[in-house]
Order: structure tokens, then sequence, then C-alpha cells
């Protein structure tokens, strides 16, 4: 067996052990493209091994996709078909995992008419919305992770031969999920240790307020009542851990929605929808997006910021040291998965429930009365940089250092 | 462009245009393996350039399907998804169009345990009965059509190198569904006008039986009441007219269901549930299979009549010149959709209901009680050669030639 195969062999067995943890008897379900055909083989083996009953694979085609922006009619983009949505609802009532496998280029969707990308992203999230509730809420296993396709492996190293982008990205996913290391799955338990201990030292601070200061950012972020820290594993309604991303390098909770005010910059390119937006600022009033410049992609961060209502507020803060180890690579995967495990960022849109305390019991409204923000979007922005400093300002209004130079300062 | 490249933009357009007939508007369902990908992607193409609103690709893997063969729990194959029922239902109540191009070779399950794949058959016969329907009574529009898959390939040309093995299989579908020619849609609609004098014929003789005799087999097959022989185009419920399968070469139309009597023998291996059913006899009584031998897969061939009550009779009889294109090319496809084009054939299970006068507004009560056969399952078996000859029995008992040594006799 080659090393490449071995490293495949060992993530697989993450994916299926530590990802979404299958469970004896439980349906897996698998998001992903063909272009991932040899490492989803694997995957659905190793489901079966450990016992899964079944395991569906939803396949997917970039250039189908493409395609269907490219020569569709406008109507196409104003639907969502409601018996996809029924399907994964009623996976998810029956208790499945749900593991999704990127590998899409960020340039996917370059050029294609904004409307029809934010028209298609809005049915998509109305008519999704009772299935990420499930998801968001961790009531089932669920895990985000990544595989190279050939135009993504060539946006990230463009100056690589075609033979060996692929190769490449292939290394640094494995380097970024441990699956090169010889015991993977050790690997990720002293790593989930490491990343408990500091949420634990967050909760017990419960600090008041955050405050962000680097250059081009001057923000304050008010932390609702009862706000939790949380980082590495979860645990679904059944008690079963699992591993929403991998990779993980943050430690994150969620804002009081009306408690923002100030100025943001972004540290790095955000990819969304198939386009990118670099070098933005967003400013807040009261948590509300009341300003945004971008030098890349404005149109479509407006846009973004148009979704809803709950779009215009932030829903999720998560701290990452700039020398965590993907950080640390130098490598810019243009995917939110692997970026936002290199820095500290936010996410526009809707809060996750169980960073609160009693949150996975709440209603919508009651999740609303106590601060989160509610939206059909969640999208993570970079902010984090080795000039970054973070505040954590107490109730009797004393300081202490949370970050310092871009790393923990404890 | 390739030949090759030109015939594969022909074969998708014949795919398109000939066989689903894709109206502005319309949706199209594509089911396929991901082995067809570069094929699927032009038939996607196509379809949005004549105005398909939306086309939805179910991509499935043949080692996927295996592996759940192979590894999964017993439980697995005693259930079907309800939600995947419903969606196809959905679908189709929208009128949406289906394709399925379909490329496994017939040797994917072999090995399997047999329970496991009759057990899902009946399941998944059971949980889509609704939809069966839908396209057996030709409701909506529907093409079954074929791509080589490498297995596939390998197996049809055993005797070619590994490169040569799906180029040859390319080259072989491509000329049995005529885009090799230089205009492949007008050969189409000469192929489609001569099936139908075919049809016309047979109808306005209107036989009442019709006795088979060759080495091994001597058959007498009554036929219903108003029953109608069919080929080539057909018509859904919105008067679009479309091509169920590509290649066709047969006229068919139903038996009586208790007015099978006799002993017939298979000429070419049948391919079932990814096993192969060679040399074998069936022996009926008042229609009802009372004998089966095989020489090779004789209990499969066992578990298929035994399905369920309607598995014991026949529901299609259908005529096709031993001297048919495919025939000629003496390529076996080791596939019902080509094998069947080159040969006489049988069919065990459902019988369509547009093959007798009203039979697309009768309930399945009344198509029983007009002789039809009802089942969960239908498959075509060749008894066809070049020493078969078929009489025509009219009503006053006087006979007329329909086939000589394997060839119209008209």
């Amino acid at each position: 067996m080659t090393n490449f195969q071995q490293n495949l062999e060992k993530y697989a067995s993450l994916a299926v052990e530590v990802g979404v943890n299958v469970q004896k008897g439980q349906t897996l379900v698998i998001n992903t493209s063909i272009d991932s055909a040899e490492f989803v083989r694997l995957v659905v083996k190793k489901a079966y091994e450990v016992g899964a009953k079944h395991v569906y694979v939803n396949w997917s085609d970039d250039t189908v996709n493409r395609t269907k922006y490219d020569l569709a009619p406008d109507e196409a983009f104003q639907e969502f078909p409601e018996w996809k949505a029924r399907e994964v609802e009623t996976l998810a009532e029956g208790g499945a995992a749900f593991m999704s496998i990127v590998s899409s280029s960020p340039d996917l969707l370059k050029g294609v008419n904004p409307d029809r990308i934010s028209n298609f992203q809005k049915v998509a999230g109305k008519a999704m919305s009772k299935y990420r509730q499930f998801i968001q809420s961790d009531k089932v296993s669920w895990c985000v992770l990544a595989a190279p396709s050939k135009d993504w492996a060539a946006k990230v190293f463009p100056d690589a031969s075609e033979e060996e982008q692929v190769d490449l990205l292939w290394d640094a996913i494995f380097k970024a999920v441990r699956a090169d290391q010889a015991d993977p799955v050790q690997a990720w338990k002293d790593h989930d240790a490491n990343l408990h201990e500091k949420v634990e030292y967050l909760n017990e601070k419960n600090y008041q307020k955050l405050h962000y200061t680097a250059p081009g950012t001057d923000l304050t972020i008010e932390l609702p009542k009862g706000h939790l820290w949380v980082g590495a594993g979860s645990v679904n309604e059944e008690g079963t851990t699992f591993m929403a991303n991998m990779p993980t390098e943050e430690v994150f909770t969620v804002p009081l929605k009306t408690g923002v005010n100030g100025k943001v910059s972004s540290t790095k390119p955000l990819s969304y929808g198939g386009n990118v937006i670099d070098n933005f600022t967003i400013t807040f009033e009261n948590g509300r997006i009341v300003d945004v410049k971008a030098e890349e992609g404005e149109e479509i961060l407006k846009r973004l910021v148009d979704t809803d209502e709950g779009s215009h507020y932030l829903g999720e803060i998560a701290l990452v040291p700039h020398e965590s180890p993907i950080s640390q690579s130098n490598v810019l995967f243009y995917n939110t998965l692997f970026d936002e495990n290199a820095s500290n960022h936010l996410a526009i849109g809707n809060a996750y429930a169980f960073c609160i305390e009693g949150g996975k019991k709440m209603s919508e409204e009651e999740l609303e009365k106590n601060g989160l923000n509610n939206s059909i979007t969640h999208v993570d922005f970079m902010i984090g940089s080795d000039k970054m400093n973070i505040d954590g300002v107490k109730e009797d209004g004393s300081t202490e250092a949370v970050f310092r130079d871009g790393g923990w300062a404890f």
C-alpha cells in the first residue's frame, strides 16, 4: 500500500469513527461530489464495517451544477423541491448521521448572475429550515470534511504542475486533519482535550464582553447571559460524540444579537456561493450591520447581508490562535472549513442554540428572547492575524487579556 | 472534434430530443452511474438548451452498491425508503420525464447471497408500485438507454485489450442507437415508420393465438380480446411522443394471462439482478409456469418466478426479426436493452396496460378481468433464433405464417 493509500484509509476511518461516529444499525447519509469517488468508496466500506445499516450517497457533479446556473431559466432558481427537504428531514428524524465531503472550487460559480445565486440560497435556506434545526442544535451527528477536486487544487496551488496539484492538496488536507499521524484517532483525542481546556477556562471567566483590536478593527461584542463556549467534540441527542468539522481548531460561542458595535476588517478572502469576497470591512451599530465595503465582491457581500433580517446580525464568534497548524501551513485553502481554522472569525447569520444554557430545548422565540440571532444563513469570515489583541471585559468593568499578538494570552 | 465526440454529441441529442423528448419548462430526471459522467454532462446541457427547467441527476456507483450487498446487515434488504418512492411519485405527478442510463456489468452482484437480492427486489417493487404505474401506462415520458462501464465492456469484449474494451462497446452502442448515422433523428423517423407498418398489419389481423415452434420450443399463446400491438414511439398523457427504449427493434403486445401452454427454450443468457441465467426452459399450463430448468442460474430463475403470484405468468410477447441490426452485429451485450432487440422474446411479470384497448384508463382489477397479468416485476428473456417459426391462428382456426426462419413472413 502506498503512503497515499495509507493516509486515505486513515482519513476514511477518522471520518467514520471520529467525524460522524457511526453507530451499529445507524443510517449514514453522505453528500459528496463524483470527484471524490475513490475516497467515498472507502468511507462507505468503513461505515458498513462498523455496523451501518444503510449508507445513502447523494452524489453531485460541479459541471452539472454549473450548467444549470448557465442555462436553466430564471424560474428554476425561485423554487426548491419539497421532496428533497422532506427526504433529509425524514432521515434526520430517524436518527441518521450526515457527512458532507466538500470539494468544489471557490470559483465554481464565478460570473454567474448573482440574482440566481441569492434567489436559490433563499429558497433552499427556507425549505431546509427544519433540517437545519436538526443540524444546528446537534440533535443528530454530522461532520463536514473535504477532498480535493482538480479545480479546487488548481486554485490552491496555481504554481504547481497539473499532476502535482491534487496530490499537494491531499497532503495539505491529510496534515490538517491529522490523517498523516501514526495514530490519528489518539491525535484527535489529545486535540479534543486541549480545546476543552480552553473552553472550560472561558466558561469559568464568563466575560460580559470581548473587545477586539487590530489594524482596521475596533469591535466590541457583548455576550448573552448563559452563553457557553464550545469546541471540538459535540454530543448528539442520543449521547453520541461526534466532530462537526474536520479539521477544527476553534472554540466558539454566540454574541448578544444587539450587542455588537464598531468596525471589523477581514484578513482572508471569503468564498461564498462560488464567488470570492476579499479585503472587506463591516460596521455594526447595536448588532446590526450598517455598512459594508469590499475591494472584491462587494455586491455579493451586500446580497449576503440582505438574505433576510437575521443576516444583518452576527451568529457566532470563534477564537483560533494565529499559530494553529493550518495557519502555520501557510496554505490558503479558499475554503471556510480550513481557513476558519487558521484564524479568529465571526459568522453572519444564525446562532447555534447549543451555545446558550438550555438552548437545545428552547423554541426559536425563546432563543431570540435570550439574544440569539435567527437566520436562514450562516457564513463565517476571517478577522484574525498576528496583530490581533482581544480583551475580556468582566461584569465589574475590569479587563483581562484573552488574545495577544494573535495567540492565546493565558 | 473527434469522431467519438461527434457520436457522443449526436447520442446525447437523440436521448433528449427523441428519447424522452424534453419539452420547454419540463423537469428531467436522470438515473445514471458516475461512470457515465462525460455523457451525462452532455445530456444535461442539451436538455437545458431545449428548455428544461430542472435536470435532477440521481447518480449511483456500482462499487458502493456492491459494498452494501457484501457488508450491510440482512435487515438492510428488507426495507425500502418511503421518501425515495415519494420523491419519484411527486416528480411523475408533476409531469417530469425520466431517463435511465444503464451501464452496470451483468456480473455486478455475482456471488451475492440471492436472498438479499430477491428480498430487495420485492420491497423495492412494492414501494415503487405507484411510480411504476406512471411508467408502465406511459403517463409520463421515459427512456432507457445505455453507456459503457469498464466492467460491462470487459464482459462484452473479453478478448480485446483493456483500453479497447470501452471504445468497442461505445461503437456497438452508437451503431445500435443509430448515433453513427449522418442524420440520426431522420434515421429514427424512418425506423419508427417501419415498425408502425408491422404494428398496423398485426392489429388488422387480430390473431386469436400465436403458435411458436423451434428446437426446444412448442408454445401456444392466446391473445386477449382487444389486444394492441405496439412498437417504437409512444405517446404520453400530454400527447408528447417519446421512445421508451433506445435501441428498440421490437413490436409487442400482451398475452392472455391464462392462455399460455407448452414449453419454451431460451436462446440467449438472461442477466438478472447482477447474475446470469443461461440455457433454460420454462413450461406453462393455462398460463402458469409449472416447471423451470436452467444449466446456469436455475436457483436465481426459480426465485425470480417466486417473486409474487404474477411472476408465475407472462406479461409481454415481442417480435424481433433475427436479422435485426443488433442481431447482425453478433455482439452479445449481456443486457436486456440490447439483447431483447436481437431476438423474439417474452417477459415474465407485469403486462403493459397500453397493450389493450382502453387499458390506460382501467383499474388494476379491470385489467386483470381483461386477462392482463399484474406483478411487481417484469423481466424479458430471449427465445428467438433463425430456426423459429410463428403461426398466427385466426378465430376460425385457420393459420397464417407470421415468422419463418426467424424473420417476418409477410
